[in-house]
């Protein structure tokens, strides 16, 4: 189902002005969580990021967030799911409907859009052997030129990435930097093992600052993986034993080889090495633990 | 009034799918033109960038040129135009509706979405006084990341260009490179005078190969003015006797000022300087000679 400013109808009929700015300029801001015993994880979290990408985008938010949390709520209500299954929901705030300009400090109201379906299943290789990536020869969008940390609508970038990624035999792309670092994939950070210890990109260069990301480096130190955000040239990669990448709606999925822009491959263990599996279960465990202490937020 | 895909009703009541990747993504690609005596200027030109864009983004249009003309034209004729009037007319190309995944790669039916209404009027101080630009902090996009030469839905760049520029004070900005390269403004090419001679960003600057440019490139050729695409440094700006920027919809509109970034502000001729006022009543001839060559394309 979605809910678009109030109005609530199946998402295959729901509907936004074409002088949206969403849909004329890409204009919007976005967060995408799902739920585990009906309970999202890391919500507020979710919001706190939301109005970051607003901010970097002078875009602002007409609804409060207690508005928004109860729309959620209305429009996953309107979603009958059975006993035991869970949602996800990407909810989107757009700058909203105005004259055809490009002008952002025009005094508009916010549009919202709240799009709840089950779960997505991922293609259940990506787990049991992992991800294919390939780099492409398009580089990522640049903290001064469109800060990777905006999470909107603006997602050409990424699809170009993608579709190189594609041709190329992947299932998605690493982007790398102008300056040859590793970036992040087309909607996942990625991380990798050198010598038992994770490595991530660090913020320096261009990638989003991601919520499962900063909920592994948690579950690292409860553990005791050492885990670090810092530079990664995409040639160091060969040194890594393992690698992998997260997101909200795939948490930790291993990856089994990048292609690099040269042709060669390099290959990581397929189905994940040890590291990447004891994180993986740790990290479903902790995101268990933190829901259940959250029932207040529960949806359903 | 607003055609989309086929069905024509009012703009403002006109919608989209929520699920369209031009809402989801900013994944479009679109044109502006205008008429004279309700004759497209530079109508095939434009179609023809329109297949560049959809190019440089891997975007197939699944309906043909002639399809769109006569849609376009049926899109005219709900408008009830008054003799005499002219119209402007937008018209976007999105990748499609599907699932929501990056991938360009999916076989999708492409959107399609005219907007015609009245030529909109721009501020006749523009015109009278000319245009006050400020350079932002934020630098344009570059051809390895998201290429300028792809007009289309993705426009936050420009967008925070703007908002900079309007809390400076100015009603535009004029956008550098990373290298400090003058790239164009928010929606026009931006061109300067010395010596006589008129200069505008080369195509190794990030922007797009407009149209007007093109054809005021043919002008000066006719009327003996000097007319070279090459690097410009900001700084060199300060040596410009005249200062002009060009776009469909503004045809030559000159530019009075440029705040640096350090403040200080670079002034050119109010109302544009002699090259500037020659070459916008010769651009405007010419335009006026070729649409009445091209009444095969008379939308009324």
């Amino acid at each position: 189902m979605a809910n678009v400013n109030g109005e609530i109808t199946p998402a295959e009929e729901a509907k936004i002005s074409i002088l949206d700015r969403g849909f004329l300029y890409g204009d919007s801001v976005y967060e995408v969580f799902r739920t585990y015993n009906g309970i999202p994880f890391y919500y507020e979290e979710h919001f706190d990021r939301l109005e970051k990408s607003a901010r970097l985008s002078m875009l602002n938010i007409s609804q409060s967030r207690e508005f928004l949390k109860e729309e959620i709520r209305r429009t996953a209500a309107a979603c009958n799911i059975a006993e035991g299954e869970d949602i996800y929901c990407r909810y989107t705030i757009t700058r909203g409907s105005g004259p055809v300009d490009l002008d952002p400090t025009l005094d508009l109201q916010s549009s919202y859009i709240i799009v709840v379906k089950q779960v997505p299943a991922w293609n259940p290789k990506f787990y049991s052997e992992g991800m294919k990536l390939a780099v492409p020869s398009i580089h990522r969008n640049t903290p001064k030129t469109l800060d990777p940390n905006i999470k909107g609508g603006n997602y050409l970038n990424n699809i170009l990435a993608v579709g190189e990624a594609k041709k190329l035999g992947a299932d998605d792309a690493v982007i790398l930097s102008h300056d040859g670092y590793v970036t992040e994939c087309s909607n996942s950070n990625i991380h990798f093992v050198f010598d038992g210890k994770i490595a991530t990109p660090d913020q320096t260069a261009a990638n989003l600052k991601g919520l499962t990301k900063q909920a592994i480096q948690i579950v690292c130190k409860d553990i005791g993986i050492d885990f670090a955000e810092r530079d990664i040239k995409i040639d160091d990669v060969k040194k890594a034993s393992e690698c992998f990448v997260t997101s909200a709606t795939r948490e930790v999925m291993p990856v089994q080889q990048i292609r690099l822009e040269s042709g060669e491959t390099i290959s990581f263990p397929v189905g994940g090495g040890p590291t990447t599996q004891k994180l993986a279960k740790s990290f479903h465990d902790f995101i268990i633990s933190t829901t259940e202490k959250d029932r207040a937020n529960a949806l359903f």
